[in-house]
């Protein structure tokens, strides 16, 4: 019988992250502070340790992966890949269907692939505390664990409405020893103002930025930390695409298309970057972003510089961007709820180098089940819209017969996550239509220099 | 740097079961009926399979794995096997620590070890419709897995008060397409009774055993499935303890002693069996099984012939029991609170081949956030009794500087169960007392033929 893993040794575990600026047709477009001048490094290191920052704006590569980093990465790497042959039977298409699991890691998810790594270079240049925010907390629990394994002490603004209501990832954090409070909280200036206001305000992904960020600028002994969006993060997740064409290669098969969820973009850039390689040297690869019709912003939005919180306290970025103040449609897949995408993604989308779907709602759920029922895994909201995509192409190659190698990157488990599926099967899940008159709205606040 | 994970290829999967009655040094106490006279075939095949019966009874020393159980078994298997080396430098013990993770199946624990070959089993021999009883919801949904991937119908009884409490499990089952009602319901004769009796019946272990098998009973095209105890399902958990020891050959290292956690003994029997094999040959090893302090039935119970449910519904069987009717005290971890074990683990206990610890419910928890620091993973209330037996083990190591190996089994993730760990952390976790007193009069009402 035939295999259904394939497995690589931990030798194969990456020894360098790929650095997909040196394959890019033009050099990225910089961060630019409020007056329009680039972001100077020194403005970055008040809250970002040097190595990092170096990361950050690289131009090499490959950047070396630190053997501190590669022994905790031992821990769940290289990750499994599969072949899905129990869902294609269940498809009835000719295609193959492969899918690399992220969903082994202690977190759950692709995101302790670059949590390590940012604990490790804070450590290195001796901060011993770190703050970050989350959301539904997926985020916050990675950060924790890295936290943890470098001896880090690690604060989380929670946004507090997921505080109340998602109280698992939470106890996960303090079981790594974490620090967790509920955003807004009466501890930073931008806490407190917002408290004032409304004593009853449930927080926002952007408020907790402000209250992390303001913490660490505020302290010589402490940095910040972001999971997603920036060059070093994207930069740390191509271990996923790197380990997967290893794995292609051992089976002797290689993808026409890939797929990953995009929310922030370190997803999909991790899996897709190292492929963006072997196309920019010739070889045939489409590169597919799935992101939700609620919160389109490749598909959708408008490429200008805007600012990547809600609140406009960070730099402006260039990006395919909904308006930093659109509030999109609660869907549950939070981790695809952000109004831009990674600089470095959009800037290959706007050049043609990767494309972009949009799937809706219920559709990611029926997916996600028809997944689970076929491969046992159940995928987390995000990954769901990977599966979904994915699933359309199998059946476009059943319709037309064409016995495509697809490849999708199944970037966590939804075991914290089983509420929305109970409300799928409830039926009680909605597909949002496009929000076109609120990001038609949120655009007009573009920042001036956005033009 | 040395290699954290020990990883085997899918062919390593074993391709039998190891049967421990070869080995063992008397032939197995047969189940008895309440007349005291054994259990006939033909009584249980109104609610087994064939093939299942078969291995209930056989003394085979190796019995093959089905190809097609062992195609799902890919999904997951072979498990991976960790050197803690982290762990042993938190406790600074010159012990080696090694652990097999069994939290990498979809289901989350080493239940779907047997739940897929039970229903491979049934499918077999025409049967399409199962029922099964489950607690906090682990056996549920590993059947419900198994189910789904050979076109079964599997109906869970639940017990109601988790059914309510621990939503969760409830809607993996659903996921993998399982029906799921609350016990006791108004569709059986034992649950009518009950609801008749108490309105607010908030169920047993033992009532949702009595509707399940009444369903199964009463139907020709259904029957019935079990999680632990028997010894076809001790049989299947077997792949944990042969990979294992692959795995240790493959370092060149062997355990001096093995640890598991052990509710009903399928996981003990499991992991510990296949190296009792050894020992049996004359190797020196020893096999400890880790039970709650509040529900010891090994270090506590008394040998006798015992009915395996509260209602004694089910054949009498030789077991290390505290009573049938003896309702342990309501401890996180849901999988130990059994009156008895599994028959061959009671056998080989009495025989002096493997010993039993028993362990209170805090230091478990405090040994699973330990672990859980040092290794990523957050181990299931269940585990961390495991854990906290070869933790204590390798600080014995410490204190007399011996470099021993130690090995034990992480059954299960905790993913759902953080619940136990915040209340771990709040302080809210107690240690209850040996039952002593409850035990006793539990005892008084064990059924005559036990002496």
């Amino acid at each position: 019988m035939s295999d259904i893993k394939i497995l690589l040794n931990e030798s194969d575990i990456p020894t360098h992250w790929y650095n997909v600026v040196a394959d890019m047709p033009k050099p990225p477009l910089p961060p630019l502070a409020p007056d329009g001048n680039p972001v100077t490094p020194e403005q970055m290191l008040a809250i970002f340790p040097g190595p990092l920052l170096e990361q950050e704006m690289s131009g090499e590569r490959w950047i070396p992966i630190p053997e501190p980093v590669r022994e905790i990465y031992k821990q769940w790497r290289p990750t499994p890949m599969f072949r899905a042959r129990r869902l294609e039977q269940m498809l009835g298409t000719p295609a193959k269907i492969y899918y690399k699991y992220e969903g082994v890691s202690p977190a759950g998810s692709h995101k302790v692939n670059t949590s390590v790594p940012q604990a490790f270079f804070n450590k290195m240049v001796g901060i011993n505390r770190l703050t970050t925010e989350t959301g539904a907390g997926q985020w916050g629990s990675s950060m924790s664990m890295a936290g943890q394994m470098f001896g880090i002490e690690v604060r989380v603004y929670m946004v507090k409405v997921s505080y109340n209501q998602k109280p698992f990832r939470r106890s996960m954090m303090h079981t790594w020893g974490a620090e967790v409070f509920a955003s807004p909280t009466d501890m930073t200036n931008a806490g407190r103002a917002a408290l004032a206001a409304d004593p009853n305000n449930p927080g926002s992904l952007g408020l907790a930025i402000s209250e992390a960020v303001e913490e660490a600028a505020s302290r010589k002994d402490t940095n910040y930390c972001l999971g997603s969006v920036l060059n070093h993060v994207c930069l740390h997740q191509t271990v996923i695409g790197l380990e997967a064409k290893k794995q292609f290669e051992k089976v002797g098969d290689y993808p026409d298309m890939v797929f990953a969820c995009c929310g922030g973009g370190s997803n999909f850039a991790g899996t897709a970057f190292p492929f963006l390689a072997d196309k920019a040297a010739g070889k045939k690869v489409r590169l597919v972003a799935a992101e939700p019709t609620s919160c389109p912003s490749l598909t959708k939005g408008v490429y200008a510089y805007d600012f990547g919180d809600v609140s406009g306290y960070t730099p402006l970025m260039k990006m395919y961007t909904l308006g930093h103040d659109f509030m999109p449609p609660s869907i549950h897949a939070g981790g695809l709820r952000y109004h831009g995408d990674s600089p470095l993604v959009c800037q290959l989308y706007n050049e043609g180098l990767i494309e972009a779907v949009a799937v809706p709602q219920i559709a990611t759920f029926e997916a996600g089940v028809q997944f689970a029922r076929a491969e046992g895994i159940i995928p987390a909201p995000e990954s769901c819209h990977a599966v979904r995509a994915c699933i359309d192409e199998a059946l476009r190659c059943k319709a037309s017969g064409e016995a495509k190698t697809l490849f999708f990157n199944l970037s966590g488990h939804g075991h914290f996550d089983m509420a929305s599926y109970d409300k799928y099967f409830a039926g009680e899940l909605v597909d949002y239509d496009y929000p076109e008159e609120a990001v038609k709205e949120a655009l007009k606040r573009l920042p001036k220099i956005a033009a």
